[in-house]
């Protein structure tokens, strides 16, 4: 099952794709259920919910009826990995604990949907915008100390997330910050695929396309910390909770085509760190990021602007 | 004035101290506003609307008849600030950049009110569980690219945050991740004073108390970047939100006694790092924070179980 969170004319709502592009509007096929994906994740047997009020139902909408909104707008944490595939820290020449996962938060004020607009940073204060494809976890029962071997049960589902990253701010000092959370800086979606149909993460791979170049490609199988390890970790010191997010890590870019002049090393980044094959995002690109057996999650970039803004 | 978000009977509202115990429950004095000091702060002069509905009012209730809630429950973003006065630098031998500020994220799910427990993590995981008292800024306008002037202008009001920490999970790896978001393991309260009567930080002193034995005294005006820089800084890339959560960061330790056995030098943190004077928490513990001319932030320290537990 493929669950969508998405807008009409900013009414909120949650789907059921019936195939890549037509889905059920739950608000209609089940008018008694929650209108948020993570109050169905919280309900105990909510999901087995869903599929009953779906049954025999025929599509409501199409995906370019209406906008897809992050898988979870409101997760109570997002647990982050930086380093997680070798491929990236050899190209970083970063080192990172053999025996413990590298973890740091981003909150849902810097996610938007597949479709949306993701906002690149002005160029006077940052040049380094970097897209990071990346398995996302969902949990769907919530739970404290939870054994390796019972990890995978708490997983309700897996979707992409694009992990943008403003490099200059994320070298401001050793902890992340604000790099890693600028507004509308990194994307969630298209949608939640239950583990029945997803199966084995080891089993899948990310590739990430910018402007059609492919820049990223390998298997979730080069994680260091799985996700189980991941969850059994967390769970150690945080009640994970229905809806909270994992972000496993991204890979290393490809190595890039001599003729590729995207892909040479500038000094865009003020620590003059870039690495091979990484290309930053600029105002006008499209990004997409893919995980096979999953779908697409893309997103175009549009200019941030700088002037003094009141809400 | 000074708001609570409490609750009763599992009930949650939001309420205005008539003095230190007694309060006008909002929920009465003003059905038609929320019961939620996040959504009041989004109106537009949702503070004045306060003001008006308590004016003449009289108690409805006393501080023991409820319980406290974390002053915002649900922040977009809690923003943390790392070494951010020259005494808590000096005690850890770290650096900092001079130039930007040292931020990390904590989520929701690791705070509680002022009365409400912080849980402890079993000894068998992590022994240095400690308390950083530190001044709590709430936004109430929100704003991007807040020029450095206006930045005071976004502040709904102050409170109190005892930022607890997990040295161990802290020290896995270079980004604090789970150490800095243990569950329960912070404390935010015990209520929102609006800058009116609070005035400027600078003329205010933290003060932090572990079974009465005072551990932590200085001035706000310690803080290497000031409220207002922060505010600036954040905006650059976020969009700061109603209800945001700024935690200023913790002076250091003070020396202690030569007859304080509590505060020697021990071996509990992993990396061996324990600073004179910082005394770590444990189950029965009384922690209070307080700031001067703003209230105290209490809270007693129970035992967390390493059972599997599913929620």
């Amino acid at each position: 099952m493929r669950l969508i969170s998405f807008n009409r004319d900013g009414v909120r709502a949650v789907g059921v794709m019936l195939d890549d592009t037509a889905f059920v509007d739950l608000s209609k096929a089940a008018p008694s259920l929650p209108t948020n994906l993570k109050a169905i994740l919280k309900m105990q047997g909510g999901l087995n919910r869903v599929r009953q009020a779906i049954a025999g139902r025929s599509a409501d909408f199409t995906l370019d009826q209406v906008q897809l909104d992050p898988v979870i707008i409101d997760p109570t944490a997002i647990w982050a990995l930086a380093l997680n595939y070798q491929t990236h820290l050899d190209e970083t020449g970063l080192t990172t604990s053999p025996d413990y996962p590298h973890i740091f938060l981003r909150h849902a004020g810097g996610q938007v949907g597949s479709g949306q607009p993701l906002l690149c940073p002005d160029p006077d204060i940052a040049r380094a915008y970097d897209y990071e494809g990346e398995l996302a976890v969902v949990i769907g029962t919530g739970g404290r100390n939870i054994p390796l071997d019972k990890a995978m049960d708490h997983v309700a589902g897996f979707s992409i997330y694009n992990e943008g990253s403003v490099r200059e701010y994320q070298g401001h000092n050793r902890q992340f910050g604000l790099g890693k959370n600028f507004e509308q800086s990194a994307s969630f979606g298209p949608w939640l695929m239950t583990p029945d149909e997803f199966g084995d993460p080891n089993d899948h791979t990310i590739s990430s396309h910018l402007n059609g170049v492919i820049r990223q490609q390998e298997s979730c199988s080069g994680m260091l910390f799985s996700v189980g390890q991941l969850i059994h970790y967390i769970s150690q010191g945080y009640q994970l909770r229905p809806g909270d997010v994992l972000a496993t890590g991204t890979p290393g870019a490809l190595k890039p085509k001599k003729d590729d002049k995207d892909a040479q090393v500038d000094a865009h980044f003020d620590d003059g760190v870039q690495y091979a094959g990484r290309v930053h995002m600029k105002p006008g690109d499209l990004c997409e990021i893919e995980i096979s057996g999953l779908g697409v999650l893309w997103n175009e970039v549009v200019a941030s602007s700088k002037e003094y803004q009141i809400f």
